[in-house]
């Protein structure tokens, strides 16, 4: 388990998602136990691929609460504060599942993911054993995305606070939806991949529920002012586009072995990123066109299609389009009335996540 | 649209159902319009798509609250009671949406469902307007059920009462995946396919949802003694099991015109029923064996295939296994607590159910 921010106070939040998360599928290993085995075996499975996240939007979350609260005077039971980092986990965990039914991967963080696993265990890379895997995704999908919900709706908030965080789960469901639409059409030529559509797929299916949400919902369960919530708002953003941008980067050009995504996946499934939407207005594009999307893509055309990628400019472009991003980021919190805590706080978590290589 | 229980009450129950629906999805398609075309789009499909419906669980749940009201003295706001009976046909319409993704269905109720729908506008049965179409059905799948606990928790209940409707959204959700599991296990050939797991399945994956969960909910919301919450709940087991194998025979033996089936649908997918379990144990198996799950089913094939399961008995076999479950359903109404006037809406709504030929 990676700290993202290696302090005290987010190795101490960090253990308490952790054991909240392992409680909440405990019960449910627990309720499924003797009476449905294969539900049994979904939760044993789902508890297990939670591990090892980095936990960023409950980190986010955590921590910009406590300095905001520290700062404002306004104290929410911790508990309750725990237990909606764990359901932001939950909400990232639900959608990653879908995600990787829609895309067809069996792998992540260099691992077979839950669909690859399960699909292991009933006989492989058979037609069948993908099936029951992938439809064991959705269902884990589903049940994720509902208790996310039952915790929101349960939490133990004023009735004014709780709708508020209805209001900004809702929001967040709906853009990363909208995203992933994008997201989707453009990689079945339903939608045409510009920079500005692939921009706009990255903020609303990352940037919204990955760090608008938990920030936004920091301000609101802290009684922060409504300018506070909103720079927050703007500032979460910028900072995930630019923590979107920056795994493209790393997904294209860092080191497999480090990010744990396997080499080159992007480019043989043809993703559409900003790289690419940047590499097909230069003139080299016909030298990478006829590999992109290509599932034989081998090590050697593939080390080849990234030394084009960077001389043609697209790796530079986009690191510019991330210095953009966490400039506007940290301007609007340097000019905002964002108090000093949650600002440095903010600014902590930025540049570790700029500095990060998985 | 077609009414189940041809009453005054039920007839206004269901305009207000309908209205009420439409609402909910005009809100939806205009946060939509004009920032998320594509959003718009897949709102726009899946309003369409849930007219029609018959509306037995929105009508089931309205009609026992009114007339255990009336007996209780409980009166909860209309307006509630209709948001929530919208919300049971959202949840209805989100488990169909990923089970067609799940099944690869095209056509429900005669007509192309909103992957046919979606495949067609994007250039029809290939490959990526297929990958974007289910695509489409999963995410539209989880806005909805999202929707549903949002309205749940929006509901205007004291928070007992709001509580106890959490709960029993999160059972019913439990146990439809469970039986869900139990059935794409099956037809992966991950669990074996026997006449008491195909039974469990279908109480698990209809019963709870469809007709447990309405009869609890408008018990718990009217202040229904705890036994009589308890009654109903074992009732709605009974009636939904009969009602999904009511479902099953109309699915082989009906016809295809009236209830909008495919012909011979289940013979083709290799659907495991209670009809299927009963053939497997008799002698005539053997003739069954070479065309069950075979997408090439003629229709000459396809009607010898129907008789043989007439004369084998499977089709009275479980026609019995109905009107025991009728039966049960009848006894323990009447030798229970449950008020007499819900008893007459619940009985008359029993006899509709099993006079449908669709």
């Amino acid at each position: 388990m990676s700290i993202l921010v290696a302090d005290q106070a987010s190795d101490a939040a960090l253990r308490r998602v952790g054991a909240e998360l392992d409680r909440l599928f405990d019960a449910k290993i627990a309720a499924a136990a003797g009476v449905a085995t294969h539900l049994e075996r979904l939760w044993r499975v789902a508890a297990q691929r939670t591990h090892g996240g980095k936990y960023i939007r409950p980190l986010t979350f955590l921590n910009t609460a406590d300095s905001l609260s520290t700062s404002q005077g306004a104290r929410i039971e911790t508990d309750t504060l725990v237990t909606l980092a764990a359901a932001l986990e939950l909400l990232h965990y639900s959608f990653l599942l879908h995600d990787d039914v829609i895309d067809g991967d069996t792998v992540r963080r260099g691992r077979p993911n839950l669909i690859g696993q399960l699909a292991a265990e009933h006989g492989g890379d058979t037609g069948r054993a993908l099936h029951w895997a992938r439809s064991c995704a959705i269902l884990m999908g589903d049940l994720l995305l509902a208790e996310v919900h039952q915790i929101v709706a349960r939490a133990e908030l004023t009735p004014q606070k709780r709708t508020r965080a209805l209001d900004l789960v809702a929001h967040a469901i709906t853009d990363s939806v909208s995203g992933e639409l994008l997201d989707v059409g453009m990689s079945d030529s339903v939608i045409e991949p510009d920079l500005s559509t692939i921009l706009e797929m990255s903020r609303l299916k990352t940037a919204t529920y990955s760090f608008e949400l938990p920030l936004r919902l920091a301000a609101a369960l802290t009684d922060a002012p409504a300018a506070t919530e909103q720079t927050l708002a703007r500032a979460g953003r910028h900072l995930g586009l630019a923590y979107q941008l920056h795994d493209d980067l790393l997904s294209t050009f860092g080191d497999p072995v480090t990010h744990g995504k396997d080499a080159f996946s992007d480019l043989r499934e043809g993703k559409e990123t900003a790289i690419i939407a940047y590499a097909r207005m230069t003139s080299t594009w016909a030298l990478i066109e006829p590999h992109f999307g290509s599932a034989a893509l081998s090590e050697v055309t593939g080390l080849e299609v990234r030394r084009i990628l960077t001389d043609c400019g697209a790796h530079s472009f986009v690191s510019g389009l991330i210095d953009d991003e966490l400039r506007a980021f940290r301007k609007l919190l340097s000019t905002s009335d964002v108090p000093e805590t949650a600002r440095d706080t903010l600014t902590g978590l930025a540049s570790a996540l700029a500095d990060r290589t998985s």
